[in-house]
């Protein structure tokens, strides 16, 4: 076992705050990870505030992995120490159901999430807010040469979210792609669907991040608080990739839809959508779900990432700005996402 | 203009009855047909008895057409006078919008339907419940050799609308495919799904036609109306068809849905659905609708179904039998389509 230093949560009310953890063994297939970066993802936050499901504190979250191998097991073939590695939402799964035969681990039901999760030996997960991480081979991620590895933490999680509907559903040249809210999974997949050769729109509450929108790729950018902007915006979008949390216009995001488009979702939204199927029949259009990515596909989007040089735009910050960055990100005061510098918990 | 014998609808409230229609004189593009069999399709009836919108009568139903080329315009390439061929729900679209050039002449916003259609020249469309028609080539499709023009005329509605979604959405080897609703379309469904090469299950309500569902191709069959079967279902289906026009319980059937598993609606319902889209993220599954299929896919379609030797189930009557083969329709007591032969008209 080895004793790391970590920085989690120790109930859902008190601030993150320095701890340590243990981690186990190098087993024949496992990796010892030098952490040097972690992305603060929202679902972070809702975590360790206990707005998702029974917490176990204390606990250390973080999925935004990147680092350095520094050990390997024996029988380990993906990787060797010195390489350049990252981990996301998940660090096993079981190997043998459809869904991880089809290379979509997201969806095992045995999946071990990166924090919080059971892990093989019947362990608690514990997360990326720390300096070491011990994981099977198979579900670490090579970083490319050409991506740094703070810039692209957030693409383990973040990035492969937006990755997945865009590839699955089809952007690319000839189609239209809207990508709605422009925060931390949204301005990645800006950047991903511009280098995809779409044709991008943002949809925004306001025209307040409209400048970096087109900067990031975006062609068009439309404030959604503008009450003529659904009318305008009527069968345009071959795929509007949803990121926004909170409730939206269902019916008016799908008028804006062209014939068989699809709304691929990401964004949780707990209150239930009311729709007529008849709206979907006569346009043969989709509302789809997407959760994160399967690792092979992670791979590929790094592998895409790299040769696009798409990174997420962050601001790095040390362990002890953790607290004041998750009020930052609940307040959407963070352009685009903050990633900590995990030297400063040596 | 040529004067034709047919049979259509005086008024929501009267039964349909003997009347004439007239023709257009055969253009340079057009082909006169001498219809053999028109399907009676549920949404005839709908359109006949004012469900729809607002009818304009007399008119006359019917967009499930076989019959002879008989006569051929001038510039006509694609068919001869003696050619088999089959018309479907669409006369015409406008060749130059995206959709059409796409292929998807049905989500084109000037298509012109088969009946109750405004026609290129203004008038309204007359369907295929009647001895002749006059279409434009292009919309004509040729009925391979194999398949018998009874049994083919319902292709080209519930054929195609069954088709277009197992297509679309990867119906094949190795898939598990539902299909909702064993009637007009459904039955088709199973056939089309089964010479895909797909694992097919029937959702019907009761097990009544259970001896059909398994004769027509299908490996399974649940009664939905067992409170139990959604339960045993859980995550199996890669795709289901739903053919069923009443409400349907749309969690349930989401729960069924394997991970990226898809729902496609091809049964108009109007009545709003409520759900979560969360339920949607977990399993990356999606909700779609589908409207019966473009020009060059329903040719597909035949030409698929002529190798499979899939054809409808179908019940044959004189033109004399339509009320009553409506009201039999609307008690769900046919096996699976009534067909009309149109030599009882001349």
């Amino acid at each position: 076992m080895l004793t790391v230093n970590a920085y989690g949560a120790t109930s859902s009310t008190e601030p993150l705050a320095p701890m340590t953890i243990q981690r186990r063994d190098v087993g024949s297939h496992d990796l010892l990870i030098e952490i040097k970066y972690a992305g603060i993802c929202h679902s972070d936050i809702h975590q360790v505030r206990g707005d998702m499901r029974g917490g176990t504190y204390p606990f250390v979250p973080g999925h935004e992995i990147t680092g350095i191998v520094t050990e390997i097991g024996s029988a380990v073939a993906k990787h060797a120490v010195g390489d350049r590695v990252g981990v996301g939402c998940m660090v096993n799964s079981c190997r043998e159901c459809s869904s991880c035969r089809a290379g979509k681990e997201q969806f095992c039901a045995k999946r071990v999430f990166t924090y919080l999760g059971s892990d093989v030996d019947g362990s608690i997960t514990q997360g990326g807010y720390s300096t070491h991480i011990v994981v099977n081979e198979d579900f670490v991620l090579s970083i490319p040469e050409g991506i740094n590895l703070d810039e692209a933490a957030p693409l383990l999680c973040a990035g492969i979210t937006g990755y997945s509907p865009l590839n699955r559903f089809g952007a690319g040249p000839g189609k239209h792609v809207a990508v709605a809210g422009l925060g931390g999974i949204g301005h990645v997949a800006v950047k991903l669907a511009h280098a995809m050769g779409a044709e991008v729109s943002v949809l925004s509450q306001s025209l307040k991040k409209q400048e970096d929108g087109l900067r990031l790729g975006a062609d068009h950018y439309y404030a959604t608080s503008d009450a003529d902007v659904f009318r305008e915006l009527a069968g345009t979008f071959d795929l509007i990739v949803n990121t926004v949390s909170a409730d939206i216009d269902v019916r008016s995001y799908l008028s804006s839809l062209a014939p068989e488009g699809v709304l691929a979702n990401v964004g949780v939204s707990l209150k239930p959508v009311s729709l007529r199927l008849v709206q979907l029949i006569t346009g043969g259009q989709a509302i789809a779900g997407s959760l994160i990515g399967g690792i092979a596909e992670t791979q590929h989007m790094l592998d895409f990432c790299a040769e696009h040089e798409v990174g997420a735009e962050i601001e790095v910050i040390p362990a002890d700005k953790i607290n004041e960055a998750y009020d930052r990100v609940l307040a959407s005061d963070v352009r685009y996402r903050f990633v900590i510098d995990i030297a400063s918990l040596h």
